[in-house]
């Protein structure tokens, strides 16, 4: 579904495209588009100077690039299957040792967002590769260097969708919690975007907070937080739903305030969440 | 902090503003910048047709309206101060026994935000009460009107508190995992704040999903995220930084697979977070 949309995207862009997937099928719909289609892996390879890939793993990727391996040479691979950085780096030196160009990517986006506005796509690598890419690249998102090691994008995409369970979650609790009362999803969402936007501006200042480690604050200390949570979850409790998504939030907020950061920021939170398991 | 921000947003705006504060000195800088000063909470409310109540919990609010109740007749409260749905119901039924026109409110934004653009003000109670403040109240945020019911800003206010406090711990351990790889909490927040934003555009998916019940994706399947949490908890632990908020996650979107929700939508897991602790 992410190769069609990625294919899909270069194609109406006017690229000449060239597809291969496992299932010849799957690629139809795209030549119907004005995608040409290879009937190998090694015709899909030669036909192109940069060369696309997006499967389903790194297991799955190394399976199609050791078949073809040494073909591309002199190209440039965009690998931007989802994986660990130390699989990107592997992948890195593979092609490195056959002179193949590559970069490392992570998409920041659902495959009905791709080539629309606010798809990113962050990537791992040298440079200059990615700069001479970004006007091809664009059809599918904005294209954001994060540095040269290749496993660069697969660490910030965790971190990021990690951000994106936590922010979910939080939300079907919500949503869940104001349902109690009979407001429906479609009333709560309007206000939960609008909050969620107010949430990204605070960022910046727990980010300052997290790299000075001054974590004075005048704006919400954690002690008052950590009530929120308790009577949120008392709350959660007393209206009949579970509390599997906020208590565990509460308990965590708690040990901040026993371990004395009660008058601090949010942001002192980092000090407990840097501690390794048992530490 | 909220209570001097509230006051001064009025006037800046040029709305003639009395103050009263338990501690008088509090009040001397919003003096200077134009503010009349009364001595006493009586004082304060026979200066305004509009009293906005702003202090740290309904037992404060009760304290200083117990003090003046009848004095408040024929004038309208706004009441700003956080506390559970029944503390907003019981001190409407109050205002409503003394002739008191009564809106409670839950502010959406940091003191710094007052006045300034996002600053959203969430309100319950009677809608023709609301309309005829809202250009005053503009002073401060948009005022929004959810419901005539006295309680329903209050539930509101823990649900989106919810998902501040979720998005926030997300943010966080993202923060002190990519932190372990030496980058920068400013670098990160950069893509994370643009990523919030792309998040937010799933919100209304979701919303359509939970009132439909129709669980059917054709994005990204719970199972596929239930294993993208194991590998972020799994990741963490070897950078060797704590765990506490991924895994409670990790176990409650395995839970989903569990019960066969693995090729559905992530907002299935409602069905999980509505079910009561040990149903
Ligand atoms: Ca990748
Ligand atoms: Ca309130």
């Amino acid at each position: 579904m992410m190769g069609a949309a990625l294919a899909g995207a270069f194609v109406d862009r006017g690229h000449p495209t060239t597809v291969w997937n496992r299932s010849a099928a799957r690629a139809d719909a795209l030549v119907a588009r004005g995608a040409s289609r290879a009937e190998t892996v090694a015709d899909a390879v030669s036909a192109s100077e940069v060369i696309v890939l997006c499967v389903v793993d790194y297991d799955a990727a190394h399976a199609i690039l050791d078949s073809v391996g040494d073909a591309l040479s002199g190209r440039v691979l965009v690998n931007l299957t989802s994986g660990t950085p130390g699989q990107a780096r592997a992948t890195a030196e593979w092609a490195a040792e056959r002179g193949v160009d590559y970069l490392d990517g992570a998409i920041m986006a659902v495959p009905q967002g791709i080539g629309r506005p606010g798809a990113r796509v962050l990537f791992g690598g040298d440079k200059a590769t990615l700069t001479a890419l970004e006007p091809t690249l664009a059809a599918i998102g904005t294209a954001v260097h994060l540095g040269e090691d290749a496993g660069i994008a697969a660490l910030y995409d965790l971190a990021l969708l990690g951000i994106m369970w936590s922010t979910l979650s939080g939300f079907l609790h919500g949503t869940a919690l104001v349902g109690t009362a009979g407001i429906e999803p479609k009333a709560f969402t309007r206000q939960a975007v609008e909050w969620l936007g107010a949430v990204g501006t605070f960022l910046p200042g727990f980010a300052a907070a997290v790299a000075s480690g001054d974590f004075t604050t005048d704006v919400s200390r954690l002690s008052l937080n950590a009530d929120g949570l308790d009577l949120l979850v008392r709350t959660s409790a007393e209206q009949g739903i579970g509390v599997e998504v906020p208590a565990p939030l509460r308990d965590l907020y708690a040990r901040g305030v026993a371990e004395g950061h009660g008058e601090h920021a949010i942001a002192s939170l980092i000090e407990l969440i840097r501690r390794p398991a048992g530490a």
